[in-house]
């Protein structure tokens, strides 16, 4: 984070900032080509060490789930600050993340298709990368055995354990010690752990159900593990989105510590929201109760900035923000901030001020009539869903308090 | 399109291709980082050619609205086919049009704040580009009028024209008529023309009230022009989305050709798909009838191709695709084809295959128990709203018929 800024030119890729005469890049001074995704700085940072914090606390690692921001920066600030491995959606991912000097990666999904494999074949000829992916299957086992054996490496799996009517992973515990053994039978590959995705699990009693199937995930590594298929290696028993990472921390953190290496995935903590994971938060608060000693809370650190294009009728402004800049898979982006270019600070944006319509390219936002906001002003948005406002930016703004732009972090999607 | 394919080595952008031994790329030969996607070539040049000899017989200016696309290599294409002009919904949409050669762009949007005034003063002071883009009030006017002044330029600037209860431009006549006196009264702007959008006008008796609306636009155009605000230039009259283009050129198509320059901007026509806009189509060519003397029609362009990677209880299946790569707000992705690697060619995937979900990296596909489908089997998806899928992606594979890659074309979001 402490990268100078580079002062780039005036550029086509939206959001493009031009310096000012000073040198310096403020939103407040309009440097920005608004849209324009902008992350805290502040609270960034807090995110970064509340949850490693948590982590630590809990006995757990921390691989935090990469595929939200897809930013390298953000990567190696996850590991400075004591991530044990970065987690990853796919083949592309993975390479972006060990190009950005990740050394161990966890791939929480099959690889799958000549091509994928190809570049984590690449990624292991390199060296210096610890790479595991997910197995579910006897035929994907069979090919990922086959393609590696013959290049002369060896593919670090994880059994997925999944859930009826959830997505991807074994359903039983008989065909999980099946694919033990065909694991065991291919030397391309080393059964390196077991993974499960409680987040498929919902509906009321949602938290009583995760906890029996970890506690079942959990024994079922131990049982693997009793019976020798990990060989020497302590067995990864990994699960946890963003949502339930405390109860995987519970059921998998307590578990015999010489046997198992047990780490939570979340990833949306560290731009967090103020939308779905702001609520799955404050329910993870009040699970954790007053066992939790970590200071502060998670802090929503990404906004959107878009102008105030249009008042074309009392009560309705139109934004210059749409599908193709925010998630609204979640909830619309809701107005944090209003400033208008000359003042000298941004005010929070009044709870009457309501997005209720997004397009591709606009949005409509309500307002009461006679609200003091004028064509040109500035409207920040926070949003539901980081994971989809970051894959519509190939650039981000990293901004001081003083909304001073201090970084601009490139995603990789 | 007939550039020779550049043959990239393995990179971290998802879709990444590698040669195979022949130096050829090949969906069929897994070249391809799954999910990728993809556009025929011949459907692109279809659908190209079909909308310019559809306003060329409507004698109608075609200015195809680059959003959809963001893809340079596809605004040539569109240029060298006849088009008029680029239309575009940004500044930094507008840059990237200009860097890609086009030389008439219409900003079908208010221009709004510093940077993207810059962007445009940029583009202005290159001198080869001819740039219009859209005002509703006197504040916009003001500050666009000062903005450009100052610099020496003049910025060209069509009135919107809007309808109550939709998005930007004015509201009525007298509104319009006031704009024209303000924006006379500033050296650094020139009314070039009017605009409208009527595609938020929706619900029973659309076409009616398009058609009346579009002929009050018309006339206000007319008595404008008749008053001299336009100078001694014609009054471009531009209207049209992908929904009802054939309307707007129904009724700007027949006004005075010696003081109108009537416009159309469909955008989704070139990319086309199997959801909404293959439905708006099939209303035009309803209304079109038999007036319609075109052959042929549009067709759907684009697929996302993604692996099965998991089929983990009878009757489902699970593909690497999700929300990051493909649209998903106006209908889910559809199978279309089946292939597995090995075999010589696809087949239509069966219509009982259907996804019934889709999370951020993942989609839920329903099939028949006892389904001839395994892990590592290719489906084929097409998609409803080509604009959200293409923003997920930073290169798309232009392939022949028989599923070579071509050309890769990189998009520019």
């Amino acid at each position: 984070m402490n990268q100078k800024p580079s002062l780039r030119p005036l550029s086509a890729t939206k959001g493009a900032a031009t310096p000012d005469t000073e040198g310096t890049l403020s939103l407040l001074h309009e440097s920005v080509s608004l849209p324009a995704a902008v992350v805290y700085r502040s609270r960034l940072a807090n995110n970064l060490h509340w949850m490693q914090d948590f982590a630590d606390s809990q006995r757990v690692k921390l691989a935090p789930h990469g595929k939200t921001t897809m930013t390298p920066h953000f990567f190696q600030l996850q590991r400075e600050a004591g991530a044990w491995a970065q987690t990853l959606a796919s083949a592309p991912q993975a390479v972006a993340a060990a190009n950005a000097g990740i050394e161990r990666i966890l791939m929480a999904n099959q690889l799958v298709g000549k091509a994928n494999m190809a570049l984590i074949s690449g990624l292991l000829a390199k060296g210096d990368v610890e790479f595991h992916c997910l197995v579910d299957s006897a035929d994907n086992i069979d090919e990922l055995g086959n393609y590696f054996h013959t290049r002369g490496q060896v593919l670090n799996v994880l059994i997925e354990i999944g859930v009826t009517g959830g997505r991807c992973g074994c359903r039983d515990e008989s065909q999980a010690h099946e694919l033990a053994e065909r694991i065991r039978q291919q030397p391309g590959l080393r059964l390196s752990g077991i993974e499960t995705y409680e987040g498929v699990i919902g509906g009321a009693d949602a938290a009583k159900k995760i906890r029996t199937h970890l506690a079942r995930v959990r024994d079922l590594t131990l049982d693997l593990y009793s019976k020798g298929y990990f060989g020497e290696h302590k067995a990864i028993l990994t699960g946890a989105g963003s949502a339930w990472y405390d109860l995987v921390a519970e059921v998998f953190g307590d578990t015999d510590a010489d046997k198992i290496i047990p780490v939570i995935r979340p990833g949306c903590y560290l731009i967090h929201d103020k939308g779905i994971y702001m609520q799955a938060q404050q329910q993870v608060r009040e699970r954790l109760g007053d066992s939790c000693s970590i200071g502060g809370d998670l802090q929503s650190a990404l906004e959107v900035w878009a102008y105030v294009q249009s008042l074309p009728e009392p009560g309705l402004a139109i934004l210059t923000l749409g599908k193709r800049d925010c998630a609204f898979d979640a909830g619309l982006p809701q107005p944090a901030l209003h400033f208008r270019p000359g003042q000298e600070a941004p005010t929070p944006a009044p709870d009457t001020w309501q997005v209720f319509h997004i397009m591709d390219q606009h949005s409509a936002m309500k307002i009461p009539e006679g609200a003091d906001l004028k064509v040109g002003d500035i409207i920040a948005l926070s949003t539901s869903h980081p994971c989809l406002t970051f894959d519509k930016w190939r650039e981000l703004h990293v901004i001081d308090d003083d909304y001073t732009i201090v970084a601009q972090a490139e995603t990789c999607f």
